[in-house]
């Protein structure tokens, strides 16, 4: 099967290039009666607009229209087409890169694979972080749908290069993360990483970082043995992301240097309900929810194009020669990052929740929109931007 | 969809428990004409077989059943079927964990999704590693396939515990490692390996660890974008294995904290090809192989059942109680993990290598036949066992 | 993705050969819970299983064996595989085919596929009757489960040769001709199809057949737009079937030659329920279960394997000559065919249930098994067979 | 998973309402060099378009965007997104078939499957046969890839209402029969068929039909075994048209009738190759295409919307009602269905053809393409319209 489509009953499939007009996406499988409307889609991509400052200087309005699958405000049950037309082009900054494959990105691989002559080497064409506009604007739906189960997605900016958070974060500071333009979930991190970010910016470098994701208040038991064991289906959705090139969950990395005594998790009763005492296995245990939190981290790799001259080939000559990426780029990818990897790990749960049964597949009834519409405002309107950004 | 297929063109089910009567897998996709017998499969099988020393003590021949699929010693374009029978199996061992889910387990997650009545507990049921049987015996179908294109996947234990081997290796002494009874590379690490697995065993205790898999000459431009890139496909692989809590490629988690300049890997040319100078990112760019070496690592915790009392709950009584998982378990799973993990990485690869046409989904010629038996046979004798182990 | 799998959510795979050790299939997704023991199976296979009058002479016991999924006699969520050994087997009468590809039959195009060389021709090996025995052994499951929604499914013969049932049949004769030697629906039709078949195993030839499966009380709203659809998804499964040349539903193909006066049904109301006057559309109205009996016909071609000689190619020489096709074989594979069409109707039946929420992906609570043991008990108990055959 | 896509390799996904702002699709598994224009998609929607004579009077132009996957007028390997502006749109038609739902119609069914309040009803929403647009488009593109293995895919209305073709036909005929507005393929039977459709719209009614569709020179072996046979796909592909209510290939319906003798084909020799001698089995045998034409037929139901009174329920009131459908309507969907079926038809085949490795799932040379281009360009000049359509 091609492999623009994700997802088994939450099925989204994204298209578009860069520069050309549009990007968009079509959702199948949304159940009928769920209110949506173009604000909604608009929140949500409003937390990966490029044009904020400390990420790239691309300035689109990424004005999302809904032109299919919704009517009189309500889904249909038919299919949901999202178009985000691309205005803001300057497709000429990348004359340069059609013969001169840029370091670290996709411009080769593509070429080998496609061919020289089929390639849409503007912007990145398809392999442009532009694609994943799309995966954010879907994952509005996903996440309102998700409202039904009362869970939760919030993602912030763990790690920026050298400089990590090692205290505890509070969830409310991880969801109000979004409203800050290096998406830092505390105060003094947002000015550490804002230094960096501009220290790069000066140095014409860029910076690779960690996003970690967090489910809150998760559907137990998801996940559906063997292979598609929720942390096997939240590894490929976040590995789909461009520059990621790691991902974890609970304890990861860390507990291959461990042994069982420490990373085992004792079960214990809090209430009337069997929990588990640290939440080291992030939420998911043998493949499946348990009911915990789940903690994901995926990380981001710097943002590869840079002002600094880099080694190449051009592939006119066949020789070598240098490289100096202009253009409007992130200085640290994973900034924006976040919003994306927030966005996939909602349509894997949101999948996840519509394959064990906890989200209608078919249409959602009058009492269960009206609870999503409450949580949903509460949602949006949580974290006044005033407070955690200035 | 439910969950116990995996990949497209290539495509395995695998079913059984580990104390019912077989375990077994199901391979749709193979094509017409390729000569397998049923010692390709014992010799994959052998690598991951449990009785050997510094693993649990299950002592099982698991001997492979094809019995669908092959007809005169080559597969006919039917799906192959492997049966592999439960021999030793003391279910009594279970009787306890019946109503004292262990910590670090799948038990409590699996009695939550399908009912404390369902659960089959002996041994694990379902989420035994058991199950893994299945994908490494077709796992010995795929590698011979990804001979056509001279293809090699093999893997080593790259860390036990807080032990970690930081030099280079030849994938030589990684293709060999299957013959040293902790999977190391080196010699001087399996001495390292051996005592670590060793006190663990006598502390009633166990390690974590890293297995790290190498893919030599792949297929140029594997992975389909956006969203089965070779990356993505690879993570999902390696997480669908119990006990894995983390993945990446080339640098990883590492290149979080780089800057682009030291993360960008310089293109250059190697005689008349265009090749990456430090293969940092692990023979995967925009998603596709690169044509250099394949690099992936997954993090393995420590095994679950050990010996030292755990608390944990009484199902029959709600309250508080403990635990001391006896029966045979491995000291660290990772060792036996590197099989299970080198077989989903060549699952991928054969998957991804049929989909961009590189292997015919039909029929192989007689032609390719013997190219296949030739390398196979040098594949098969390679790493004398005398040299590495004692 | 490779061909022998069939169904999204309540998805079985096939394998085995005619000739080779067995025959089997695995059926994924199918809830925890649900009682099925082995006479379950054997009860369906009963009414597809050569040996018994008219039919092939093939004497097989066809005994189902479940290897897993099925613990304490119900079932666990986990993969269901379900062997049923080859015991009858006589190669021998297949050695002439070998070179000498029957007309009407796939061995000349499985040759053509996938070489001369990887024809596994013993029977007809893949491509052969018996196949279907895993689609029979998983049906019974199907079945059960929609006992849930009080969905019963029956087929029978309408037709035989030039022979054909005009008069209207109630559900009961339906559902109790599979006590007929012949699938017949009446006794004066049975007398009719007995002559027909005594006749052509006579003559050394054979005859064609339609069945007509119906399923009484369908959950509404089943089937998928735009290409899930029903009748899509029912067309697909009936062709699935060797054999079959032709589909129809409702009004079928006589519906081509109507005036849309004639052939639109109009809507009533019967009690409280809006439903349709003639049910002319089969149950299925946009591609959509309308809860009014869905009526299905397929087509079956008269057996291929005649012993009147007919002309083929003798691949040795590459001449001309004839083959008389010897060994045991249906004088109209129409009649064990309507347990097949059957099973491949419940199969697509339990499935978009499934996938529309009508029935439990995960697990069957306790009041559910109580509901469907009570009418599965009935269902089995129905047509004491002396009524029927004599 | 969700129904709105269709394919394995060559994967559509169609979106859009009859009254919404757009219909459109997304073609993904293309692969990367084919020479795509918007008038090759022109030239496919131009047949099925509607406002040309004896079909509905709306008038669209029907323009294709091709608005993601194509550069410099060559496919990319990105999915290819190609919309279609609704233009000519009167939803006041529908107000009252908000209340009243049509007989014959999808309009119950969708109610009760998704609510009243959700339920698109303007134009029939996404069970129009608007949807089908997508799917045409897409063809332009199969049938382009499949001119790389020669392979012609043409259709006719063979019967509609009482009057059928009964003498054979020639290929040259078939194809050209798209230039007729009534798409028959004989000058004499074009005659009797407007006359049937004049006296269908004199009286508000409408007329059934059948079409016929044919594949010149098909790749050999195409099906997969054993539940992706190809009829078995035909079958669904056909199936999932609106107003189809019956398929067949080969013999069909005819077979059930027959003898063994009467319905086998021999085996002969034509030139060096084997054959079939009178290509009874549609080209089809055992689910694999042999070589010979391949040959189906599907039944389309005479037109739902008729101005003739029909009896239905007043939603508002629940009283029985009658019905007047007003509006544009085709006297006979079969007319422009023959456009549709044949579209599906080439979308089985070429992602058949894909998966048996006839046409490349990446990339097509310089070389293939120019054949492709060739070929296409005899394809789209013969049967000039003036010799059949006056």
């Amino acid at each position: 099967m091609p492999g623009n489509s994700f997802g088994e009953l939450f099925r989204i499939t994204t298209f578009g290039e860069s520069h050309g007009p549009m990007v968009g996406v079509v959702i199948d499988g949304v159940p009928a009666g769920l209110p949506i409307k173009k604000e909604d889609i608009e929140f949500e991509l409003s937390f990966r607009r490029p044009g904020r400052q400390f990420v790239t200087g691309r300035r689109e309005k990424d004005e999302p229209e809904i032109v299919s699958g919704v009517y009189n405000g309500r889904t249909t049950g038919a299919p949901i087409t999202i178009l985000v037309k691309n205005t803001d082009v300057i497709s000429s900054l990348y004359e340069e890169i059609h013969y001169k494959p840029r370091p670290g990105h996709a411009d080769l691989p593509y070429i080998m694979k496609y061919g020289f002559e089929n390639w849409d080497y503007r912007g990145g064409g398809r392999a442009s972080a532009r694609e994943t506009v799309g995966r954010v604007a879907a994952s509005a739906i996903a996440k309102k749908l998700l409202m039904l189960t009362d869970t939760w997605i919030a993602g912030h900016l763990k790690s920026l290069g050298y400089v990590e958070l090692n205290e505890p974060v509070t969830f409310e500071e991880v969801l109000c993360s979004k409203y800050s333009p290096v998406r830092a979930s505390k105060k003094w991190l947002e000015k550490k990483y804002e230094e960096l970010v501009k220290q790069a910016t000066v140095e014409g470098d860029s910076w690779g970082g960690i996003a970690e994701i967090i489910v809150r208040n998760p559907p137990i038991g998801l996940g559906e043995p063997v292979f598609d064991k929720l942390k096997a289906d939240l590894a490929k959705a976040l590995l789909s992301i461009p520059a990621v090139m790691g991902f974890e969950y609970g304890l990861g990395f860390n507990a291959a240097k461990m042994k069982g005594s420490e990373a085992n998790d004792e079960i214990v009763k809090k209430g009337d309900k069997y929990r588990w005492k640290f939440n080291n296995s992030g939420g998911i245990l043998g493949g499946l929810s348990t009911g915990e939190d789940i903690l994901v981290r995926c990380a981001f790799k710097p943002t590869s194009s840079i002002r600094k001259p880099q080694k190449t080939i051009d592939l006119r000559t066949g020789e070598e020669t240098t490289i100096s990426v202009i253009g409007r780029h992130d200085p640290a990818v994973a900034i924006r990052g976040v919003s994306v990897a927030e966005a996939m790990v909602s349509l894997v749960i949101v999948d996840h929740a519509m394959r064990a049964g906890y989200i209608p597949t078919v249409r959602i009834s009058d009492d269960q929109i009206k609870i999503i519409e409450e949580r949903w405002n509460k949602y949006i309107s949580l974290c006044k931007p005033t407070q955690v950004s200035q």
